[in-house]
């Protein structure tokens, strides 16, 4: 069992432990984890959450180390958690290694967890939500969540945190055409990073390319998003990076627009959770299964409508 | 009752009967409107659709005239129909008047269809799916649904035909910018209208514009959408987009992908008409609505986790 007085006195190895319940894929698990989850609510939601987003080779596990570290140094303590949907198909987890975080991992005040190499990304996604819960509740005050800039990852971390960060390379302005379509509404923020040496002027560019970009889209009431430069490795325009997100932070309270975003992630995800959850009963009930097979096929042949066939799937349930 | 043997001659009257019962809202009718909708399903499926979408102000009835003109001169008969999410706001559905399409209207072997004024834009959408199979029973051999460019309606209509054309306005290079994300995924053409007089050059330099914009994103196996220029009003260049749809169909059929994508576009359907009405029974149901409102509000308020409230939703099911 979990101890949860060892979990909020922030007990690594219990804190671990509870992740690892809450990963768990069976059936008896999934219950205690449940109970586990609903006793530490109360202690839950009181970190920042931030996604943290990029394409691979734009340095992210270099920029968290460097804002990792950063935000320890303020006296913080900051958990690193991901959502890779890459890691079953390309065969390694992006946080696998923590020796690719070894200096963050060394801090008493970070704690770094892979992801696991499971496959569904709602189902990874969902455990994420879940282990934040954990975090928050073990005090951990800043929460970092991980993601490769590749399908829907983005859009289901975008849907848990409360600032979503997207870095990005130095580029020319014409690339601006090629940025996948979707994320300038996602991103809260665009750090360019690599911002040193000779590609320091086209960071600069760059950022005056995104930025009027952004001037361009329509945003919520109060935050249009910016764009910053860094460079992760020479440690700098780290610091501007969180003072952004703290100025976020406070002008989302002052417009209760922080617990607003919260109250309205939830009540989302509780939608998308019946929904799996009447999936799941469609697809594991062998009568359903089996009629839905023959329906589908008469369906594309076109000797079903897709009402009629819908209509007999729901009188099976 | 509808006559079937005078809907599948090719009778109007029928044909307009019988969209009014598939529209209708009441509960006997249902039945009715599906069987029908089985009866006619052998001899359905055999137009091409084509979904026509644009912002307001881009000519979208001055080209719909033209086109379908265009497709009469030919031998073909066309069917208009609409699927229009702004009526009930604007207090006019974009068909409603159909002396917008005056000549068109005038034509034997036109059928023009007003959208239902109905509101929920699934529901409009859904019986613009239905009333496609009874117009292609009555033996319509072009269907063309207008939509216009705003809300969702763009990916409900791309969703339901075989062939996505959007209407775009002669503009300069940097408003490529602030096109709609997604319109670029979703259209299988792009036609620069009033491509006449002053406007010329633009509309070609615009053409081009957007030509290099969809050669950088990737698209299906065989088909990369293409850029024309026309003038509706001057008729100029109509004739080039139906070859260029014509072209678009052979192409497709070669790739076995005109049917590949009906079939998907069927399961699809199938499979959002049993969320639907899944959703259906989960806001029908007293009990569960009652305490939908309690959960939530106990989610929002950090009170139950989304898991245990989707969980207490289902039991109830």
């Amino acid at each position: 069992m979990i101890d949860i007085a060892l979990l909020k006195a922030g007990n690594r190895r219990a804190l671990a432990k509870a992740i690892t319940l809450v990963e768990s894929k069976l059936d008896s698990h999934r219950d205690q984890a449940q109970q586990l989850l609903e006793a530490v609510l109360p202690d839950s939601g009181k970190s920042i959450r931030i996604g943290i987003s990029g394409i691979p080779g734009v340095g992210k596990s270099t920029f968290i180390e460097a804002f990792g570290k950063h935000l320890i140094a303020l006296g913080k303590k900051v958990a690193v958690l991901a959502v890779d949907p890459s890691s079953p198909v390309r065969g390694g987890s992006i946080l696998g290694d923590k020796t690719r975080m070894e200096e963050l991992s060394r801090e008493a005040n970070a704690f770094i967890r892979p992801s696991p190499s499971e496959g569904a990304l709602g189902g990874v996604a969902q455990k994420t939500r879940e282990t934040m819960l954990l975090c928050e509740a073990a005090g951990y005050d800043v929460i970092l969540v991980e993601t490769v800039g590749v399908g829907q990852s983005e859009y289901e971390v975008a849907a848990m945190v409360d600032f979503f960060l997207v870095l990005m390379l130095p580029n020319a302005g014409d690339e601006l055409q090629g940025i996948k379509r979707g994320i300038m509404e996602l991103a809260d923020a665009l750090v360019i990073n690599k911002a040193d040496g000779e590609s320091l002027n086209l960071a600069t560019r760059t950022q005056q390319h995104y930025q009027s970009a952004f001037h361009l889209i329509r945003h919520g009431a109060f935050w249009t998003p910016r764009v910053e430069t860094c460079s992760a490795l020479n440690k700098s325009g780290i610091d501007q990076v969180w003072t952004m997100i703290e100025d976020y932070k406070v002008q989302a309270d002052e417009h209760g627009a922080f617990h607003g975003k919260r109250a309205r992630q939830n009540a989302e995800w509780m939608k998308k959770l019946i929904h799996q959850m009447l999936e799941r009963r469609l697809t594991e009930n062998p009568a359903i299964k089996h009629k839905m097979t023959e329906l589908q096929a008469g369906v594309i042949d076109n000797r079903v409508t897709p009402y009629n066939a819908a209509k007999t799937i729901l009188d099976l349930l």
